[in-house]
C-alpha cells in the first residue's frame, strides 16, 4: 500500500468514525425531543465569559442559534453578517493607532491573521462558547472536537495547516453584532469585549507567514526554482519539486487548500534541513 | 477592417489623445513649480461639501493627498484603509436596521454595490470631491475625466460596464476614515456625512442585477445554454454563444472583466430581441 493511500484510508476510518459516534451522540429523528428553554445551558453563563450583560436577551440568545435548531429563535446569521463588519473596524482602529508607521498593505495582513477562521474558531473553543450553541446538526459535534485536536500541535496558529469549523468562527462574529446592536453601536464597548476575548491578539512581531509564502521568500533567497504539482484531484495530494527534484508531498482529501498548505511546510522543513546538512559538509570538506 | 478592429483603433487614437492632453496640462518634471499651500484649493470648501469641520485639518489634508504628491503631508492610504472599514460598518448597521427581513446572502449583495469602486468613484465626482484631489500623476485627470463622459450613459450604476478610476473611490474612503478618526470613533457622526454623500443610497429596489447574472438568467429561464468564449488575452473580445450560435460579442482590451460585462449585456438585449421577435412570429403564425 502507497502511504498516501494509507492515509486516505486512516482519515476515511476516523470520518466514519467521528460519524457513527455523532449519530450515537444526536440523531434528529421525528421522535427526538426538542430541548425545553430550561434544558438548555443558561446564557447566564455566556454573559460572565464575555463581561458583557444585555439589555435584549433574545439578541444573545440569537446569536447562539444556528440555522438548522428547530426553535424560535431566528438564526445568527445576521448578527454575524453586522458581527464581521464591526469585528473588521475595530481591528482597523486598533492596528491604525497602535502602529503609526505600518503600511496599509501590512494593516491589512495583520487584520485578516486577527479575524481569520481559524482565530476565530480558536476563540470560540478557548472561551468554551461552543458548548452554547443551538443547533441539531448532527457532525457539528464531531467536527469541533477533530479541530479541538487538532491544534493542540499548533499553540498560536497552524497558518492553514488545520481545518477550523466556520460555525466557530460565526458565534464568535454574532456575538461581537449582538453586542454592538445591544449596546447602540458602541465601538468603545464592543471593542472592550473583543479586545478581552482575541486575546493573544496578534502583532506584527507575532505574524506567522503563511507556509506557502514562507517556502517560497526561501527558495527566492537561495535562488531555488519551487513548483507545486496539483494532483488534487486525482488523489488529494500535492508534490512540492525543488530544481526539479522532488521534496515532499502533502495529503489532505477533503480540502485542496490545507493540502497544500501542509506540502508547503513539509516542504519548507525539509530545504531547511537540506540546506543546514549541506553547510555541514561545506565546513567538514 | 473588422468591428473589432474598428474599436481597438478608436481606443488607441483615444489613449493618445488623453496622455498628450495630459501631458500638455501638467508635466511634473525637475522644473516643475510645486504648488504652495496657498495655490492649493482651499479645504474650505471640503468642508462645506461634506457637511463637516474637522478638529484636526490635517487628517482632511491627508484624506486628499495622492502618494504621488512631493509633499509634506502622508499620503492618504492609511486613512481609505480605515474608511473602507468604517463604511463597511455603516451601511452594514443601516441595512440591518431597515430591511429586518432581508437574509445575509441579499444583505451582503446590497451593501456591496453601495461600497463597490464605480458607485463611490460617482460620488466622488458628484460632489466634486476629484478637484481637491492633491496628486502628480499625469495620467489621472485624463482617467477622470474619462469616467465622467461615460457615466453620462448610465444614470444609476452601469453594473460594471464603465471603468472607474480607483482613485475617486479613494478619497471618499479615506475622507470618510478621517471623520471617524476625528471625531473620535463616533459611528453617528460618520454615517450622517455617509448618507448624505451617497445618496441615494442602492436599495433593494434599486439594486440592477449584474449584467452576467442577467444574461444567465434569462437563459435558464427559457432553457437556452449560455456560453462565453474567452478571447480576451488574444484579441481583447469575449464572445457569447447561445445554444452554440454566436450571438454577441465585446471587446474592452485594457480589463477583461469590463469586456465581459458588455459582451454579456450585448447578448442580455440581443437574445431579448430575439424572443420577442420569435413571439410575435408564433402570434402572426
Amino acid at each position: 500500500m502507497e502511504p498516501n493511500e494509507e492515509h486516505n484510508q486512516d482519515q476515511l476510518i476516523l470520518s466514519i468514525q467521528t460519524q457513527l459516534r455523532d449519530l450515537h451522540n444526536k440523531q434528529p429523528t421525528e421522535e427526538t425531543q426538542k430541548p425545553t428553554a430550561e434544558q438548555l445551558p443558561s446564557l447566564d453563563e455566556v454573559e460572565e465569559i464575555i463581561g458583557y450583560n444585555f439589555r435584549d436577551r433574545s439578541l444573545l440568545a440569537q446569536a447562539f442559534t444556528h440555522g438548522s435548531c428547530r426553535c424560535s429563535t431566528s438564526s445568527y446569521e445576521r448578527l454575524e453578517y453586522v458581527g464581521d463588519s464591526v469585528l473588521n473596524l475595530v481591528i482597523s482602529r486598533e492596528d491604525y493607532f497602535a502602529y503609526p508607521d505600518l503600511q496599509p498593505g501590512k494593516l491589512t495582513r495583520l487584520r485578516a491573521a486577527n479575524v481569520d477562521t481559524e482565530k476565530l474558531a480558536r476563540v470560540a473553543v478557548k472561551h468554551n462558547l461552543h458548548k452554547y450553541l443551538r443547533h441539531e446538526k448532527p457532525l457539528l459535534d464531531g467536527q469541533i472536537r477533530e479541530f479541538m485536536d487538532a491544534i493542540a500541535d499548533y499553540p498560536l496558529h497552524s497558518s492553514g495547516l488545520v481545518n477550523a469549523p466556520k460555525v466557530l468562527a460565526d458565534i464568535v462574529e454574532s456575538t461581537i453584532g449582538a453586542i454592538f446592536i445591544d449596546s447602540s453601536s458602541s465601538i468603545d464597548t464592543t471593542w472592550k469585549v473583543v479586545k478581552s476575548l482575541l486575546e493573544p491578539i496578534i502583532t506584527p512581531t507575532t505574524i506567522q507567514m503563511h507556509p506557502v509564502t514562507k517556502v517560497t521568500e526561501l527558495c527566492q533567497k537561495h535562488g531555488l526554482k519551487l513548483q507545486f504539482v496539483d494532483l488534487w484531484k486525482e488523489t488529494g495530494e500535492i508534490e512540492v519539486f525543488v530544481d526539479d527534484e522532488f521534496v515532499e508531498r502533502a495529503t489532505y482529501t477533503s480540502k485542496r487548500l490545507i493540502a497544500q498548505n501542509r506540502a508547503a511546510n513539509n516542504a519548507y522543513n525539509e530545504i531547511i534541513r537540506k540546506l543546514s546538512s549541506e553547510e555541514k559538509n561545506c565546513d567538514n570538506g
